[in-house]
């Protein structure tokens, strides 16, 4: 048909309207109508490009083919299997046919992997990186490259899922555990969980905790907070009914004793650090939470937290080797004091014993949380950055307490710096106690002022008042202090009197180091030490990270060996299917290309990016959630105090809901690159395919295990399945759990346990496991089953089996003694395709969850499984 | 000294004269002679900012602090084990008082990791890539990304050692098994290598080959090879006082039976595709070598090599994954018939058989090799390029043999069009049969044609007679050939009509794909593919790497799979410290900073960069050799045929000696990086340390080996000892071999084995282990000599042994029976440091190399172990 139509386009009158197009004279329906076309773009671009062009160069199949899994000829013989001819008949039965969308999504052509990197390549050309220091919480730093390398762009580390079956997780784990010590040991808090979203949002938990504690429903903010922080401690407060008042925390009158918690910030938004210990005094004598946000890099210096005695303490560990990335990913931390901790919101990490009576480490009182306790639940929060946490972590690991200390100093003494040469040049300075952050009412006009940060592509914290805000960070070199000075109107500054050296800039720069002569000057004239902060009562007297962790792993090699270490302790999709996350997995995904759910009433639709669009899981984070919404709901999106989101609507938004106002943008082009290398075709296949998996693993294991909720009208399942496994509690005393357990022995990583019935396990195999894969998961299902099977004839004992005693560890397998009724090959290799070169084994036995949340330890010492 | 010095300087005139010199006003020396400074200039910049300023902000360690492992308090206590008070006192007695440098090397203040990384981004700012379609043997490509992440960029790739130890080296021998493989078959060739350096070089061994194999001297090249190739073969033809001529291969005269062998190129360096089997005929009737230098993306359309029974077959297969890298590192391929296999040079992987009888991949007649055979080698090349070798392989894992085969279809086609297009504006093509490659004389003028390209960024390359060469690659457009055809003047096309789309370029351009039109034209008009190649004798018949090794591998997700089971099969420095490369290691690792050959009397000095200056192994490969040379020998240094790099010096250079011009240049930034960092003072740390080490390993295991080779005088080793183990196969039957097998069990790669000494081991530990790690290493060695003693106490039988039946497989130690004379924990855990959480298992047994020398087998299959 399309050939047909191709005959009857005049292809000169296309080419000619094509020009006037491009040139903007005419639009495009005048270029389609004009020509008589009455279609879509897309299927109009089709037939002018199909041709003899086509066949010779034909489109490769690109990107869909590297994603999804089976190969053509597999998806043909599992489709046989379930008794269908094609995809499309098998989709069009399995979703109902009065959802079915029946048409293409209206996407460009895909790319291929070569122009897509060569497409984005020229949009971040488009970004203009100036230097930014405008603090609120967010400062530039030096992501060691080696962790940026080994972690953050290492699939090791990058499709890792939440570590909900810690026997193959200890290394995140411990990465995480040294997150939460890292965090303890600067704030000086008792406890810390394992990351939040970001600063604001776990600012919002903290006082939504204080209203768990003590019941009382107003929230009291010290005005000196971030923006980004009030509102969206307000746009939470809202949701739970509570009420939220700003102000001068020092006039706060708490003696009514309805103030539940009062949030407070040390250094504060524009940098000052000033005694509230009165103030703290005051609240805790009429049972209010004192929560204080705080800058962990500061904290090398200054006071921690817990010696002002606040309850709870917050903040962002961004500054902690992760790069901005234009507001996010990055990890938020929340500390508090132990007798909070049963009430503390988001995952944490602990230290129990395994069944070999090691120490081992996994998800701490998980009842809080929300996967188990539902809507009981302290919070409501299931989001971690586990892998900006990582990093963060790894950053502390490899700069140690005395690479901290240095690089606060070298920041702080910068910041005296300036503030020094700014005093020298008339400049006011408005608080005398400041860490990185400088408030500053300038001499010279604020337009003067933005144009010189213009020409030096600088951007700084414009105050409403006319005021400016300065912070430095880890990256600020002589050169930027100079240029800064120059921006205030400080005639020290040498740099301008030169012109751009003539022939190789760089060679110039390096034999002559002039920048430093401004700051030179500066110091030379006066005794810039004595206004440190360390000369005054808020210096840090107390030590910190003094664990050997902190303490041991300061070289590269060692470093690299680390990371190593724990990278190899744990699954992830680099070694087998994890048949729940992953890079696609969830929701929408039985859903694109086949139907859409606005179509089908849904007047809001969230989206798991990390499920359905590629962003891999992290370890736990980060995830991205964008909502979508039809457009009269449009006025009620959220807002942002910084920078305005409503456009040109009649904003009805109740607020800010994370401290960025763009979430974790740095993610989203890997969900874009996604959708524009798939295209619509490629979509939609994915789906099919993922409901090809699902159907043909519930159909293989069917004369095995019990799949539920199939569709009563086709017998199919969507993307995932669930089998019920309740009956062989009664048959073999078997549980979900020891099933989990067992197919770690086979190499693989549990599906979702319990959830949403309990006694099953849910599989989503997704599109990009290959049909070889699923038959392994099949065998060792299967494989099983028939161990299963044994305990139920009374051929192998019910309490000493292969499942009950599983995970079986090197440590077990290789002892000396062996006394158990199988075979240490049974034990450790149950199926041929589980060999020596591709093994991977538990570092740990299997954890014993109550131990652990009875004899709660959140922090290091990490002791290794001796043997 | 200098803070004196400080008070005497005149800041404020300093600093005008500074003003100057920048201004290019005055050179250095007249600004600091004119403030009275007679010294060096580095030493001036010192004392005018040693300051205030420096208190206040401290230079950081920075980058030899993580280079260098052992921490300062380690390097005083081993300093004093030694009986040293300082690494001054230390290195000064190790190196001759008479070749002392006693000055800093004259460098730059070194630059931390994130300045470095700023600065080498800004100097790559002033790269411009234009398109390249020079060919000549270098070709753009698509570089899958997961490849190049998850190899290229991985340290657990580039930090592995040469693969002289097989049995934990099974990952990276199988990526290059599959090379040979991928060679063999795309060439229908019996046999092939793990690579050489580049097609020229390999050109050259060939020849080199065919002399071995008949002992003639005279060797005739075709005229339509590369010029590089041409060159580099005379060169090296010369030193073995073999004659070359250049020349039309169909005119040569092979009857007086003294031409050793003939080197053709198909397609030649103009892109033609010409028939010589009478030529092969009348060579071989004569006994002459036939020798080939292909292609190996036109082997996939067209008839292979072996097919027109050429003897030998070279060629680079850098366009399989690789990037250009101005010059390489890329891998360069050598095949051959199985017959002259003996006489091949360069490394070779064969199939053995391990101890427990299953098969298992290592380095194949070594014997030929020198590091065994010395001056009796089949070649005293020992380059290969293990890495990139490892990606070209993994390239065609990936592709398969359809996905290149489309590839190489793309490509021609796309040249078919070009062609087309050409010829229908009248310019002439030249060779009526052609792959990628068109040989052009155009209707334009020349310059004409060159503003043209120049205007566009695209280099083409230019013949001496006015003719053009144009070899497309897999990464062409539509945009591509649109802008190749303006060029020459052909007027179908559009882009030119158009101005830059003026809101959202990228919008645009990818809803109207209007360079299709300009290709389309061209097609619509014509029957192109009545040129191709395929409907030619030329066309391909015979299957190719029909393997499943290049046939299942085809996801994302199952080449990442598979990447990182290689991977994980192998040690490198991710794991565990390497007695012998690596990051730093050999040659100058003694002398950086503290003495020079060209001072104590050297003409000639080569430095391996991947030794002693930072670039990792990669397995074997890439490395890089620069030769240093007195200014009088300057004369004498390698030129290049196409680029001239003999400056205005009156070249007596002997000629190409590689094909690129400046080496594998891509991997240079990593030393420059390497001495940006360090400065003067860390490099001169470094070596001290690399001395310390040695010297502290040697006094550790003094008591349980025998160091030889100390210094008489001092008693001292410089950076790297040898101990001597030859008394124990007296004593115990234990051989130097035995030691090497038994430390894979500790979880250890053995250090260098009977070399240059025959019977010892020489451990060279350099700077970047910390003290922990080498007191592993020689807790190892300890424990392995005890075990050699309770051999020679008869406790240990003299043949079951846990050094004879070394190294120690999951197999073995996890097999139900066990009937060795010990435990299963002290085969393989021999010592508290070697956990389960950390153990590296060898992935086969101890490897029989006689068997696979007698068994010669260099292809896949790769038999999976089974258990």
């Amino acid at each position: 048909m399309l050939n047909n139509m191709t005959n009857k386009i005049n292809f000169k009158q296309l080419r000619l309207h094509s020009v006037l197009y491009n040139k903007n004279v005419i639009n495009r329906s005048v270029l389609f109508k004009s020509l008589g076309i009455n279609r879509t773009f897309s299927n109009c671009m089709k037939f002018y490009s199909r041709s003899k062009l086509d066949e010779l160069i034909p489109k490769s199949e690109g990107f869909p083919s590297r994603h999804i899994g089976p190969r053509e000829q597999d998806q043909t013989s599992m489709l046989d299997s379930l008794g269908f001819r094609s995809l499309d008949e098998l989709s069009s039965k399995a979703v109902p046919d009065n959802i079915n969308l029946r048409r293409p999504l209206h996407l460009d052509e895909p790319l291929g992997e070569y122009e897509l990197i060569k497409k984005i390549r020229k949009i971040a050309e488009l970004n203009q990186v100036w230097r930014s220091y405008i603090g609120m919480g967010y400062h530039n730093c030096c992501v060691p490259h080696t962790i940026m390398r080994n972690i953050f762009e290492n699939p090791g580390w990058t499709t890792q899922y939440t570590p909900y079956q810690p026997e193959v997780a200890q290394g995140r784990l411990e990465g995480l555990l040294n997150y939460q010590t890292m965090v303890c040991e600067l704030t000086g808090m008792e406890v810390a969980n394992a990351s939040l979203l970001d600063e604001s949002t776990a600012a919002a938990e903290a006082m939504g905790l204080s209203h768990r504690h003590n019941k009382r429903r107003k929230l009291v903010l010290s005005k000196t907070l971030h923006p980004q922080t009030i509102s969206v401690v307000k746009t939470r407060a809202d949701s739970l009914g509570l009420t939220v008042e700003a102000g001068n925390i020092h006039e706060v009158d708490f003696s009514n004793r309805d103030i539940a918690g009062a949030l407070f910030q040390y250094p504060d938004t524009e940098g000052n650090i000033e005694d509230i210990t009165k103030v703290i005094e005051h609240a805790h004598s009429h049972g209010t939470l004192m929560v204080c946000a705080t800058d962990l890099l500061a904290l090398c210096l200054i006071r921690p937290p817990s010696e002002l005695e606040f309850d709870i303490v917050v903040g962002s560990s961004q500054r902690f080797g992760v790069p901005l990335g234009y507001g996010g990913p990055h990890a938020g931390f929340f500390a508090s004091r132990q007798s909070l901790v049963r009430l503390m919101p988001g995952r944490m990490i602990g230290i129990t014993r395994d069944a070999n009576g090691h120490d081992a480490y996994r998800l701490a009182l998980q009842t809080r949380e929300q996967h188990i306790r539902r809507d009981k639940a302290t919070s409501n929060i299931c989001t971690a950055q586990a892998l900006l946490a990582n990093m963060s972590a790894m950053f502390a690991v490899y700069h140690g307490p005395k690479g901290l200390k240095d690089i606060a100093t070298k920041v702080h003494n910068f910041a005296l710096l300036l503030s020094q040469g700014l005093k020298d040049s008339g400049n006011i300075i408005c608080h005398k106690h400041f860490f990185d952050t400088l408030h500053v009412k300038p001499l010279m006009d604020l337009n003067d002022i933005l144009e010189r940060a213009s020409s030096k592509k600088i951007n700084l914290r414009y105050f409403n008042d006319g005021s400016v805000g300065i912070s430095l960070d880890e990256t600020v070199s002589h050169d930027d202090v100079s240029d800064l000075l120059w921006i205030f109107g400080c005639e020290t500054s040498l740099e301008e009197y030169l012109e751009p050296p003539k022939k190789n800039p760089f060679l110039t720069k390096a034999l002559f180091p002039l920048h430093a002569w401004t700051t030179k000057n500066i110091a030379e004239n006066s005794d810039i030490l004595s206004n440190s902060i360390l000369k005054t009562e808020f210096k840090r007297m107390s030590q910190f990270m003094t664990h050997p962790i902190f303490n041991t792993y300061h070289s590269e090699t060692r470093i690299v060996r680390y990371m190593k270490s724990l990278e190899n302790k744990d699954i992830s999709l680099v070694h087998s299917m994890i048949p729940l996350v992953y890079l696609d997995g969830a929701n929408m995904n039985a859903q694109v290309g086949l139907c859409r759910p606005g179509d089908y009433g849904s007047d809001v639709s969230h989206l798991n990016l990390h499920k359905t669009f590629c962003i891999p899981h992290g370890g736990g984070g980060p995830g991205m959630g964008p909502i979508a919404v039809k457009a009269h709901l449009a006025p009620f999106l959220p807002n942002h105090p910084v920078i305005d989101l409503t456009g040109e609507e009649k904003s009805q938004s109740f607020g800010a809901v994370s401290a960025a106002p763009f979430g974790s943008s740095a993610i989203l082009p890997i969900s874009w690159a996604y959708i524009k290398m798939m295209g619509a075709k490629g979509l939609r296949k994915a789906t099919q395919v993922a409901i090809l998996n699902a159907n043909y693993m519930s159909n293989q294991l069917k004369e095995y295990y019990k799949t539920v909720y199939r569709s009563p009208k086709s017998g199919l399942v969507a993307h995932e399945f669930i089998i019920d496994v309740r009956e062989f509690k009664k048959t073999a005393n078997i549980e979900a759990v020891d099933i989990a357990k067992r197919l770690m022995d086979y190499g693989f990583h549990a599906p979702t346990m319990s959830w949403p019935v309990p006694g099953t396990l849910m599989i989503e195999p997704t599109e990009s496991e290959d049909k070889e894969e699923l038959d392994r998961f099949c065998c060792a299902l299967i494989g099983i089953r028939e161990e299963i099977a044994a305990i139920e004839n009374k051929q192998m004992d019910i309490n000493l089996n292969l499942l009950k005693l599983s995970p079986h560890t090197q440590e077990q397998v290789m002892a000396d003694e062996w006394n158990r009724p199988y075979s240490r090959i049974q034990a450790a290799f149950p199926m041929e395709f589980v060999r020596p070169d591709n093994k991977i084994w538990p570092t740990v036995g299997r954890i014993d969850d109550i131990y652990g949340d009875k004899h709660l330890v959140c922090t290091c010492p990490p002791i290794l499984p001796s043997f």
